[in-house]
């Protein structure tokens, strides 16, 4: 795999080997989204549900086997994020589906996009825990976490989670679908449409708490997210979570016309 | 084109319509590269002839027809970029070639990639002239200019220049070849490797100042830099730049073998 | 006058020299907002009278004598600003008064600071002219102009000029007072409350032009902008401006008392 | 304590509160400098004995009561620091000085100038730990953290800790001498200059690894870190830190010519 900038060592590429690793701290709002307006924003071939998950993510990471990068480079080894994810049916099975994220660094931009996440880049901003400081030490009944994302001028969206108790694990829609992405520009170039399937691999998740969830959906004039519209919140989490992404399957390939 | 976030309308897609609009100012420098270092970070397909130009741009553009952005979202109209561009032989002809690009707006690490740019994001400061400021007011005989670029912990390059005269025209390598990059990350997805030829259209050069240069040449730990070796300075520039980019023109498939 | 960080050559100053030289471009909204809800972010001894100015401003500027950062580190050159400046009454004279002003760069906020203006940062974005840009090549009839100010995650105010005519001067509230302040934060500490006056010097206004305006004002969890209420709107402008600031002149040393 | 910008409700200020709270992650080095390069940026009142620690630091923070903007706006509650402290005997007595300190939020800016640490804001990178990523999960043997802060196009220090043994507590200098400092910038005007003694209270510190520990020192062309020569490396740390600061105690007023 050779990824740009292209050079004898493949040490400067902005992606750096094949998988990547990924721990993260979890704020996510679970809800019930109006359907007739997800088809602004959901291809065709997916029958969305309605169910949906907002979330905000910070994210520490290792690109290949360049743990260096963790004290050399730190800056390319940690981001945060943001995604909506939705629950879509298709043929046959259930998938979630990712019609926005955003991330804060470049590196998370490029590798999600040969995955075929559809990222940007945007401020991302979530309640961090520390230990010692005792307003927000750990997660425990009553405490508050929350964030929101903004890119430009507007406000994405807003959420606020009151954690009430521990559980097991929170919502997942099964596997990711994702359609990797790479139109062409001139005559005879290749465009690429492909809808693949990742499976998150030696995932593990772990302080898992629910608790009540209020979010605000606001707009942006180039991400077109008041296409979500709540009709019921499900519940709000707080998690931990851990897992490699070492690529994708090819499904089909897909033609534009079989989007919107 | 259908370019991620997909919509029904369009308008969320990080890169908004098939063509771009370009207005700039760079600052430049002319130089003579030592020709073996080269080779770690050109691909072996073109012959470096070892002339490069190492520049610092300041960028307004606009998006297909999104004109609306230059005030409802500067943020998506302004940028910063760096380059170093050489000169190489490519089948009779002569040619830029980019190993490395910089910017610091995600739209266009996008935009440039779908061309085949090899962009990453960094942290570019060059300077800026105000007709109300004494100190540098407009580009004359003795006026100092001048920037870098920085990634992470690492200085790539820095560039002075002091105007000397104004002249015709900036040197410039011929028209631009770059390799349009898409790897695979499964079984039978498409990997794209097209080398494609851009040509900037409609362009317009202005203010053209020549004058003494100094750079300096850092190293990145992501950014192979130190294969720039300097080995003679034939000038610095400073001028206004306008042109579109409507797409790019397939010359040839690659493989992955064809480059080191 | 020394200031933090010290050094014996005075070099790693935040702020290097005693006075500043700027060149600015201005996008203004001249309106008339309610004079109550005004009470709550202008100071009791200032009677405003309810014109106001809310502007974007993007800057070149040199401190003292250090011309070689506008090539050395052009990143302590360049600063874009958000103000808003209220007319008000002070002891049988007219005056202008910032309740609020937003820089994105740090030695702005301090340089700032010791003159008095209420500096914080924030995501300041404006429309900028290029020459060789056809569809915004420079100011003329029907050109748009426009931007914001955000912080956070509040879009704080966004202003929108269609220009229609060329005008010899923008609206402006007389010389500037402000309020310098360093409360003390121990017992016996000195506490800093002094009313200044600081004027403008060598002030050249050009390019100035005039038209509709359109303007938005949001609120934030930490700038209270929704004390704000837009009663008229008055003009737009946009204009480019150039001055110096020496320093500041004590009109009285202040009581807290004395501000609410 | 009235800070800018001034509102009846105080909602405004940059700083919010008399006293704020914090909980850190710090990753250091402890070595022996130059004592007589320290001269330049170590006033003369102090008596420098050459130990100095170099700190990147990654906090959570809370001002006064303000919890809410823990989940509310986490971008005031949230910021990297990096500092040079350095041993001084003063009056007899022994404690620690910070000729320089680097954040990356204003908010973090001005409340520190408000107790008289000389900040400038930087971009400070320092390795995260993440308790399911497993290259980093944990401090233990082996382990590498690090990290560096840059200003602008200068790399000013960087800093590689290998964990060797978890040890009891870091090495301090005692309490903090900072000076305030708000000079005048008109006549009449007031000139803070104060040495003040800043004790951290309800101090906690767990976690603490002692290691081998590299640093390079870099410069800066508006931060004179060349003035910190190593002559020995005495050890690396990493610990977590939790305390609160409720303000600072005025020692003695000083004059500029004490200084250097």
């Amino acid at each position: 795999m050779k990824v740009h900038p292209f050079s004898s060592t493949g040490r400067s590429s902005v992606v750096l080997g094949k998988e990547s690793y990924y721990g993260g701290d979890f704020i996510v709002a679970h809800v019930k989204l109006d359907k007739d307006a997800l088809k602004n924003v959901v291809p065709r071939i997916f029958e969305p549900d309605g169910e949906a998950l907002f979330s905000l993510r910070e994210f520490v990471t290792v690109m290949g086997d360049r743990t260096d990068l963790l004290y050399e480079e730190p800056m390319l080894t940690q981001y945060n994020e943001s995604a909506i994810g939705v629950k879509v049916r298709y043929d046959g099975g259930v998938y979630q589906y990712y019609p926005f994220m955003w991330v804060d660094k470049e590196f998370a931009v490029v590798r999600g996009w040969l995955n075929g996440y559809p990222k940007k880049m945007a401020n991302i901003q979530l309640t961090r825990f520390h230990p010692l400081l005792p307003q927000i030490s750990e997660p425990k009944p009553g405490v508050v976490v929350g964030g929101y994302v903004t890119r430009g001028s507007g406000l994405l969206f807003k959420i606020k989670v009151t954690l009430r108790e521990k559980v097991e694990k929170p919502p997942t829609f099964g596997p990711t679908l994702l359609i990797r992405d790479y139109p062409a520009e001139g005559e005879g170039e290749t465009s690429v449409l492909e809808l693949v399937r990742l499976d998150l691999q030696d995932l593990k998740v772990t302080d898992v708490w629910r608790g009540d969830v209020e979010i605000e959906i606001g707009k942006g004039i180039n991400d077109e997210v008041d296409n979500f519209k709540v009709t019921e919140k499900l519940g709000g989490y707080y998690y931990k979570i851990g897992f490699r992404i070492p690529g994708t399957k090819l499904i089909k390939k897909l033609s534009e016309s079989e989007l919107f």
